[in-house]
Order: C-alpha cells, then structure tokens, then sequence
C-alpha cells in the first residue's frame, strides 16, 4: 500500500512551510514548551504559546494552526485546550491533538474525549497511546489478533487499529516509534527514518506535533501534511544522529538539523 | 544624537554587574524560564523565578530588579505581575515590563495597561510591541508620516514613536530588532550588534528584558543601564554568531558568550 | 566516620537503574522541567511530570519514585505537592523533597512543613536551604558554635545540623555544594566531586533532587540510594568540566556526561 507522497511532495511543502512561516498556536505542556518553540523556529514557522481561554478565540483568528497537548494536564489547563480546540474549529483552523499519556489515568482518558468533540485534523501519538485511544473507543475489541502493547509495533494490529481511530473520528492518525504510521483510514504510509536518540530528548514528540500542526497549515491535503512532518522530523533526526552519539549533543545537533534540511536531504526519506 | 554612553562606560556598568551580582526577580512567560534563568547566571547575575502573589511582597525586599514579562498570559498570571510591579514599586526597587504580543489581542493591551500604573523603569519590546503601545496610548495619530508597520524599523517614526513613549510614562523605552533604539524621552542610542539567529532562537527577546531588569540594579541612570544590557546582550550575538551558524549551536554560543564577555570586547559595539 | 558505599556499591546502583529504568513521577518547578526530564532521561530513568491532584493519587501506582520541589510556587502547586506526596506515603513510594528558598519567605518556609507531615524519604537541598529548614525546626538553637551561613560549608555545623535534621524527620539529609554531605542521622558521607560550572546552570540542583528520587526506587537502603545519587551527579560534573569551560557548552556536555557515566568512572568518585 504505497503512501503517494513522494520525495519531490515532500520537498515542495518544506518549501511551503518556510514561504508561509505559519504561526502555530500552542497549548502544550510545561516540559515542551522551550523545545517546542526552538522546533518550529529552526524549522521556518513561527510559535505562540498562547492559552488563556480569555484570548483564544480572538488569537486563533490570527493563528494558522494549533497544536492542543494533554502533558502537564491540570484543571485549568483542560479549559484552555477545550476553548482552544472549539475556537479553531469555529474559525475552520486545522489542528492537532497530542494525547500525551491517555491510558494512564481516567483523567487523561475523559480530557482526550472532550477535546475530540472539537474534531482534530490530526492525532500524533506514540505506539500505546493510539492503543490506548483505540482501546478507550472499543476498537480493540473488534481486532481479534491483538495480542497487547507488546506486540503492537510489529503486527499488522498497528495498522489497523490506526485506521479504524482514523476513520472513526475522522481525521489524520500518526502512530510513531521505530517505525512510524500515518494513515487518514484509506490511505497509509509506514516511515522509518530517525534515531533511538530522539526517545532520549524530553518532549520531541510533543514538539512533532507542534510540526505537524505547522504542515496542516500548508496544504488542504491532512495526510499529505501529516506524511511531511514525519518525515522531515526523521530524516533531521538522522542528519543529526550522524554527528552526536549522547543526548545532550543530539538535541542541538537536531535543532541545526531542522534549520539546515532542504529538498536534497528528502530524497533519502524511507516510506512506504 | 550621540547616545552620551561609551564603551568605558559599557565595561564599568558589566564589571558592576559581576561584582554585586544583583539578585533580579522574575515573574516571566513559561517558554522563557530556561533560557532566561541560563542568561542571568551566565551574565553574572542570579535569577529567581518567583510569582506567587502571597511571597512577592516580602520577596522583592531580598531582590534588586524585577523583569515583568506578558508571555503565556492568564488571569493568575496577571494577579501575579500587577503584585510584583506593585510590590517593586513599593519598594523602590527598578522594574523591566516586557509587553509580549501586546496588540494582538485585548487581553494583552489591558494587561499592559494595568501595569503601566505601576510606572516602569524600563520598557523593553520588539518593534511591532512598542508602536502597538504607543498606538494603544493614542501616540500614532500624531505623528504624520507614521506608515504602519513595514515602514517602522528603518525610518525616524520609530524613533519619535519611541521617544514619546518614554515621555509619556517616565521612563527608557527599549525597541529592539535589527537596529536597537534605546530612548529615555530626550537621550537616544541606536544600536548595530546582534545576529538574526537571535530571532531563530525562542524568548531570546524575553531574556533580553532581563538583562535590563540586572542592569537597572547596578546604577541609577536608567538610560546608562539600559544601553548597557542592550549592548552587551548584541556584542554577545556577534561572539556566539562568528562561531554557531544555525540556532541549536548558537544558543549554546550565546550563553558561552554571556559568559566570556568582557570590556575588551564591548570596544567593538556599535553605539550612534 | 567511613561512608560504608565503596564504588562498587555505586556501579552496582548505576546498572540496577539502568536496568530498572524507574518512572518518576515530578513534581517540580517551572523552570527546572526541561533540565530535569532531560537528566533523567540521560542517565536511564523515566520522567513524568504529572501534578494534577486529580490524578496524583492514581499516577503514583504506575510510578517508583516521586520528587516533590517547591520552586515557583503558587498556592495550586502547593495542592498539587500535598497531594502527590500524601499518594506517595500511602502508596509506600519513596519520595524526595527539595525544599527549594526556603527561609526565603514565610509562604516556603509553611509549604515545607505541611510536606513535612508526608514524610519524605530524603531531603536534598544546598547548605543554606538546609540550615532554613535546621533553623525552622528549632535545631540551630542547640548547636553552641553556630557561625550562621557564611561559616556553614566549611565547619562541621554543617554535619551536625544536617544529621539532626535527618535525626528528627527519620529521613536522609543531603545538602550538596562545594562538599556535598550526605546523612541518615548515624551514617554520614562526605563527597567532594563535581565543578563549579554546576552553579552556572540553572536548576541542575533541582534535577539531582529527581536523580536521587530515581535511585531511591532501585534501593531500599536511602542513605546508599542517595549517595549514588549525589556520587554519579558530582562525576559526570567532573567528565562535563573536563571538555567544557562555560556554562552553555557545560550543560549539553553534562547531559552527555549523564549518559556516558559507567562503573568504571565512578572509580574515581571523591567520597570520605
């Protein structure tokens, strides 16, 4: 099932994306902030972290996308995302949920389900967070090889259950680990760019939502974005990993990859 | 105009700095807390993040400045500014407002407003933030040739506009972009330093202002600080930008400029 | 007065977190979230910062360990600390307090009390946090030669206070600086490792309170558990300092240093 996004695709929105600098409405947590921001400048877009409920239905008029992350979850937070998510959706903004640890908490659980009332353009998670929505959804029931989150990443469970979250609300599903899957419920891509070092950098996932919300503002086509932002954000991390070895090095080196990435460096992005 | 500070002047105000290390209070946005506890303490001053509206009082008596800063707004964050801005006022000690997207919602241009009462020692803000106050206080319908914003950096609005803005509230206004203007309402300095990465890297700007708020507590000439912090912060930009290309690696660089800084270096800063 | 952990205790420590790879649950300040996750990802544990009291109680069960770390309080977060450390005490999760200026103002010095009554299993502050909260418990009174902070770090006040305080929490007292001292009441380690680049680096004091949160989940003896801690964060200070000679440079070094530390490095480790 080939993705039909092709290097050439994915050249072309980068160039879009730094044409556009969208600015990127935040409401992330509290760990990612800094990364984030530091993320979409390197890459060409413009950050705003921007949540008080007061001013978001006037900000998102000037926004192009938003970015609504569940870390650093607290009370007031989730009134922020809420307004947040219903004032882009009343002002036909693309954006992007991040469900940062749903499962682990009822909590994190019912704060995913309010937000997706608003409809997101896109869901980014890891692995056992799409499982977890799946699971939260009753989609789980209906695979009957699902074997748990230990045999997520190989299976073909994976896969579908991506498509069936997809399909069912609607949107852009990304599922991203060692390989990464982005599927919008018929079409799918499968990724495999990017370094075990960028699981050692606190909040660069959360950060590639942000990314990703940056590309839903860039095109019509929801897939075709969320395909570019994975891919670029992978193929940085393999620019980067090629000259830092540590943790600490590799966030920087990252950053730089961000910055200096162009439509040559895309041609090497594994997809399928 | 000469800006009546030179580059003796500049190395006494930096050695000051280090000597008394000034304990500089900061009631800052959530994106800049890293990166502008990272400046002070590689300056030579020392940081201490402190908002809560029940220890602002008693704290600002052990600190020496304080740097108000309108990032990441909310309703409690606001009590938190207007307590310390009171408190500082209060207690005589220097304040640094920065107005972070003032005029891009409502919320941002009262909350501006509420703090003006406490009467700034320093105002420090991008281009686009100090026309949009000295607009929100009515100053830009007197100013004939003003062309809105494109037209402002390179011609003398800028300049009129920030002058008058620091008379109508007593105080140095700080507009800082590819050329700095530093104006206590009849003294003027324009500044050449500093790098674009500055603006690659997030809430630089906001650290900016903190620098101001350290410099306000090792002299009593408003206007000289102000230069100062301006003017070290650029030299610093240049250090970092002749090594560091892109904006992962000159973060780093810049805040081991912060650090390696001395007179000798501040004799090539570009002050008219 | 031997420290009883040899360095093969501290290799031994260093692989069971590595192979444990502890979550600890975070509940600590605003600045200090990135440095800190960042820390503990590099040396081998799992961040969480989770601090809504609403799910506290149920986080904990997923967590090994929790630091509770009152900088940048406000009166929501002092809920949220009460909270997370009452679910750590009733879950029998060890817990470590970093009681971040207090003596500062009379709101830290009633925070740290009413965490107090939550038992912690550590306490990990600088000299002058420590002899506040010595103080603030009547113990200053009953030591005769007390010079007051300035005679503190060289004397063996020092000790004797931060073993009384130990005595009279039944917890192990770590106050770190230039000579860090570690003690249960009876057991007493001095350790002379790290640079003084580590003060030049906001929050890295606030991050070793969750480093030794994490070893407390790989021991049941404290005292030893506290010693790793405070052991492997002084020597990767010395591999950091050894490439690194400003704060910038030294704080992505650190992080590698994190990652890089192993038994054979911890031969070295200063420690009477």
């Amino acid at each position: 099932m080939p993705s039909h996004v092709s290097a050439r695709d994915l050249g072309r929105l980068l160039d879009s994306l730094r044409r556009k600098r969208p600015l990127v409405q935040c409401v992330t947590n509290l760990v990612s902030m800094d990364v984030t921001a530091n993320v979409l400048l390197a890459l060409g877009a413009s950050p705003a972290m921007v949540h008080a409920p007061e001013e978001s239905g006037e900000f998102i008029g000037l926004a192009d996308a938003l970015v609504c992350n569940i870390g650093t979850l607290s009370q007031a937070w989730l009134d922020s995302l809420e307004t947040a998510a219903a004032a882009a959706a009343a002002k036909g903004r693309p954006w992007a949920l991040d469900p940062v640890g749903v499962g682990a908490t009822q909590v994190r659980n019912a704060a995913v389900e309010r937000l997706l009332v608003h409809r997101p353009t896109a869901i980014r998670g890891n692995a056992s967070e799409i499982i977890a929505m799946a699971r939260n959804a009753g989609l789980t029931e209906q695979v009957a090889s699902f074997k748990g989150v230990d045999g997520f990443d190989s299976g073909d469970d994976a896969l579908t259950l991506s498509r069936r979250l997809a399909q069912r609300h609607r949107c852009v599903v990304a599922a991203t680990g060692a390989v990464d899957i982005v599927t919008d419920g018929s079409r799918v891509a499968k990724l495999s760019n990017g370094s075990p070092l960028m699981a050692r950098v606190t909040a660069l996932g959360c950060a590639l939502s942000a990314v990703v919300a940056a590309f839903l503002a860039v095109t019509d086509d929801s897939f075709e974005a969320v395909v570019a932002a994975v891919a670029v954000y992978g193929v940085a991390g393999d620019m980067a990993a090629a000259g830092a070895l540590r943790p600490g090095s590799f966030r920087v080196a990252f950053i730089d990859a961000l910055d200096a990435i162009g439509a040559q460096d895309l041609m090497r992005a594994k997809i399928d």
